[in-house]
């Protein structure tokens, strides 16, 4: 999916909401365990209810990868049953040297025929190089991460010759932003970190950023929207918990709509000035 | 298998090596591809004349989820073939928030029972310490790559506070060292690095090191070893395509146990001081 339609489905919508199918197998509504495959029918559900308010849906692999086959299995139904207006995100935070990255690549963009992928930065650039060489793919590369651990490396003051020092998440966006373009390269920046969303946005006017850490984690949608809205939106904000496991009874896709509508909502008023 | 076993197994065989099952199923011998799992009777060609030359197997999960379910079912039979004498490595480059994290150390240590996995360090602690919570697994965290890419932001001179500058690597090795210990933890190293491999010794005498790029990225065994080695030997070195892809005929799995024991006689050579 290019920039331009991903931008007119928003404006569409209106909506730049991202729902995350972190579908722990654990936490699935108890009436849905006699089926064939629990986690599927979970999705299933999940995207019938929601497809409408969202433009995207981001698949975290780490919960289909415990589950084994069966597991990976449900990951790709359940990507083929996202409908084609929708931007998939294989939220797989993938990277390794050249020639291995090029299968991680495969994996994601031809076997499991995601539009985009999440990247690690830091074995550099022949790591996420093979991502961004697939044609009419995404690649989304880890900048500014949600969660506490991000104060451990990500905000380190770092130099290089003789240029002037700049936290190490600025360094991966001012380098990696030279290796792709706009129209296949996002960053991921949580919403729990809008004091430097507005460097980040000074560094990379226009990239679409991908905001996870609303909801669960904290972040807020207002925050996030004032500080990180470009003139094309350039922002796909990922809710995920919060949306998925809003009930875990029978009615947990009607409790799912009515979350991701109230982010949609307002998420309408945001765009209102676009 | 915890380091005293890694150790003696080591002392036994006379041998550090680890072959990385990198198996491409584009380069599988052509003989094989008429089998029901080609890349699984690939690997148990490789494991039944290497299993005597090597003390660990590197699974890269790349190699294998690029084949989608398949790739998947292939990786769960390989990892069940290798005997319970040998460390086995996931190499999956994981890593994400704590919840999520969770979910890859169950993927890899009870859906898939590996001894280790390879994670990477950027998210930091709270995406590395769901790994190490693993009673008598082992997680290997990503330092200094064997990779070109390596020089992107490893070797970022940092500075935290008013401590002294140092590289990027050397920071995530004496962060993330005090997280785990010489029992659960080890790093990765590449083999192309020995100039800083003495440096990583300095800040951490006693951890195993996996070091991959002997061989096809051009690392030499004799100066890791040199440089490496600990009184407990401290290494395990990676080959990879090197050994499995040594021939491309019917002869494959001869090939391979020559590659593998060239390489575990150097080692014996260098093991006899110690």
């Amino acid at each position: 999916m290019n920039r331009q339609t991903i931008i007119s489905e928003i404006r569409k919508k209106k909506s730049y909401l991202c729902i995350g199918l972190d579908s722990d197998a654990s936490k699935i509504p108890s009436h849905l365990l006699s089926a064939e495959d629990p986690v599927f029918e979970f999705n299933k559900a999940i995207i019938d209810s929601t497809h409408d308010v969202c433009v995207s849906y981001k698949i975290n692999t780490a919960f289909y990868e415990s589950n084994g086959l069966q597991g990976w299995q449900s990951m790709e139904k359940t990507l083929r049953y996202i409908p084609n207006n929708i931007f998939t995100i294989a939220d797989a935070k993938r990277g390794d040297i050249g020639n291995t990255s090029t299968q991680y690549a495969k994996a994601f963009f031809q076997s499991l025929p995601f539009d985009s992928i999440t990247v690690a930065p830091y074995m550099g650039q022949d790591s996420v190089q093979p991502f961004l060489d697939f044609e009419g793919k995404w690649t989304i590369v880890l900048a500014l991460t949600s969660n506490e651990g991000a104060y451990d490396f990500q905000y380190l003051s770092t130099a290089e010759g003789s240029t002037e020092s700049q936290e190490l998440f600025k360094q991966v966006i001012q380098k990696v932003s030279s290796w792709g373009s706009e129209e296949n390269l996002m960053f991921v920046v949580g919403a729990t970190k809008t004091a430097q969303l507005q460097e980040v946005r000074q560094l990379i006017p226009n990239h679409f950023l991908l905001v996870p850490g609303v909801g669960a984690q904290g972040g807020s949608l207002e925050e996030v929207s004032k500080i990180g809205m470009n003139a094309d939106i350039g922002l796909l904000v990922n809710a995920s918990r919060q949306i998925i496991f809003a009930s875990s009874g029978e009615d947990f896709a009607i409790k799912a709509r009515e979350e991701a509508l109230k982010l949609q909502h307002e998420m309408a008023k945001y765009l209102q000035s676009k």
